[in-house]
């Protein structure tokens, strides 16, 4: 298995059974680039291959990747893909792939760049540039999420230096999946809690489940267990009684689109807990790479559009049944009406801090404004 | 089958398939109550038979009856069955039946009513009383249920009146289920829905799934399909982005316990709906019978304990499979920490109106003392 080869040694958190792993490599042997299927975790840990534009644009929708940081390295790998199958075929790769998704703006981000890179390149110099291109941005993403967590430390260790009761650990709430599994390795928000363990605060994590694709309780928890940190599962509608009882010292969520004015657009329900954490006076912290800030953007609610997906994913859920068989089941009536939008947002008002690779910021415009170029 | 006999031009809300029922009545061929088996629906329409003490205890641990005011019913049923079997044994089967539960208040109350209406009952005449005293407070539960919808109807139509866009119905959200199915009959909130509707004010009806037992998208939208309300079920992550988006007019939900200062207990998730109906300027209204209110409690937050139940409502989930099977599913790594607090407790701050059956009343003590007996 060439990925044991190629991450021998890397300084990835991602440990599975105690391998590295990323979330997307690309495997030399033979121009492909491998992914950790995440609609099999935690039951199963598969390795998928892609070889082809549609498979780069098939993962992406089918969410075996999510996460903002990893969309986007996802989509970059799609290009130079869709290039080796024809390197004329540029301008269709970054509109299929564009389309994919529409919330998460360092797709078009990273598609952007790609272009940048590739317009001007003639055709049989393509494929070898979109190649460096991606392994560039791959290598780019996990030095940022690695940055993110570490400029977030500071803000951990001083609730934790703050905190009366030593006798507990630091509870801090996460919404989602903003781990190394959303990104190529580190993620946003786990990013922050994994550098901080590493400093030695002792950490326990509140793990929101995440309907209705269930990140939390699928990912954010196999992602924490790998890693050892200590963590609970809790359903979505817990956290604000968590918080009224003085059980959450800090929630840090991730973000897939932040406005210039610091308004966040992240997972569904992410502004509940935001409201409450704000409520009970907990600080609600943001994680999240420049490239996911949208300098065009004033106003988050009316202007971030909000993805609407499947009503399957509410009316009926996968998961492993009594024989170990994976299995979907209905919930609700047959035939009952739904409706499954993906994200919502936070305003700025009810965030305490955004923490960047470039350092952490009040969500305001006359600070976030600097970290454009 | 003699409930359909007994129910026969019963004014009830509660129709399947067009037919009359209620969620608990008495057999009287063969001395038993019976139930709708709640932890069967949507998917199966099963009525149970009681006619042990163990039997009620066990329907309503087993949550095959819920909601406070259908709870505190089977109670009193499950003290005339307790007496059925030995006259003797009421001290045991009031000890038995108030463990079943710890946060819905008028599950004591109606043992308390139990105990006051029997203890100084000979025994040989305990058994008539006890059944005429649990028939009397099932028709009393439903009558009061029935007001408590028509103490509401002006709170919703007035937001109707004031709509400007009368294209769209009036958006009512609600948590969990505090229907008919919670109750004998009509409920809470939703009696509120179909007295509303009844008067011919258009309604729509944004469902909560209510994680984990998923009462809201198992028996909320059953409900609301057979009484053809029309409805739409979405996660509880949703109702903040809603709300957010004008597409909420109001919540109405129901409460286990409520103080006499008028902080709500209710299904786990109802503090976050709250917070986001405050923040958007969304009326919330909690529907109640007068006694769900513990006019000893000042302070909820500190006061009211939270169940806390088995983890295997959050780590498991149960419908139907692509076979129409029943079946269980797990969703998270296996063995994972689980945390699963029943309810919270919703401020008096955030709520607009408590509507009981006696009046419509602001969440302060200066009101709610005057329905202090």
């Amino acid at each position: 298995m060439i990925f044991q080869t190629r991450l021998k040694g890397a300084k990835a958190t991602l440990n599975v059974n105690g391998q590295h792993f990323q979330s997307i490599w690309f495997d030399e042997s033979d121009d492909s680039v491998c992914i950790i299927d995440q609609t099999r975790l935690p039951h199963r840990f598969e390795i998928v291959t892609l070889n082809t534009l549609s498979d780069a644009c098939h993962a992406i929708e089918a969410m075996q990747v999510r996460g903002a940081p990893l969309i986007g390295v996802t989509a970059v790998y799609g290009v130079y893909l869709a290039l080796l199958e024809d390197p004329n075929q540029l301008a269709v790769a970054l509109d299929r792939l564009a389309a994919t998704r529409p919330t998460a703006v360092n797709l078009r981000w990273a598609l952007d760049r790609m272009n940048a890179a590739l317009r001007n390149t003639l055709a049989e110099k393509r494929v070898e540039v979109a190649l460096q291109q991606a392994r560039a941005m791959e290598a780019e993403d996990s030095a940022i999420c690695a940055d993110i967590g570490t400029q977030g430390v500071k803000l951990l260790q001083e609730i934790w230096d703050a905190k009366l009761d030593k006798s507990k650990p630091l509870n801090v709430l996460t919404h989602c999946n903003a781990g190394a599994l959303a990104a190529v390795d580190w993620g946003t928000a786990l990013s922050v809690i994994y550098k901080t363990a590493e400093v030695g605060v002792p950490l326990h994590v509140w793990v929101d489940e995440t309907r209705p694709r269930n990140q939390g309780a699928s990912l954010t928890c196999w992602e924490l267990g790998q890693q050892e940190i200590a963590h609970t599962l809790i359903v979505d509608n817990a956290g604000g009684h968590l918080m009224q009882q003085g059980l959450v010292d800090c929630c840090v969520v991730g973000s897939d689109r932040t406005t210039i004015t610091g308004d966040v657009c992240n997972k569904i329900g992410t502004y509940l807990k935001a409201l409450a954490a704000f409520d009970n006076d907990v600080p609600f912290f943001v994680a999240l790479p420049v490239s996911s800030i949208d300098f065009t953007l004033i106003d988050g609610i009316k202007e971030i559009p909000i993805e609407e997906r499947d009503a399957e994913e509410v009316s009926h859920l996968n998961g492993i049944d009594e024989k170990g068989q994976f299995s979907k089941i209905r919930l609700c009536p047959e035939g009952v009406a739904v409706s499954n939008f993906g994200f919502d947002v936070t305003p700025a008002r009810l965030i305490t801090k955004i923490i960047t690779e470039k350092g952490v910021f009040d969500a305001q415009q006359s600070q976030l404004q600097r970290l454009r170029n």
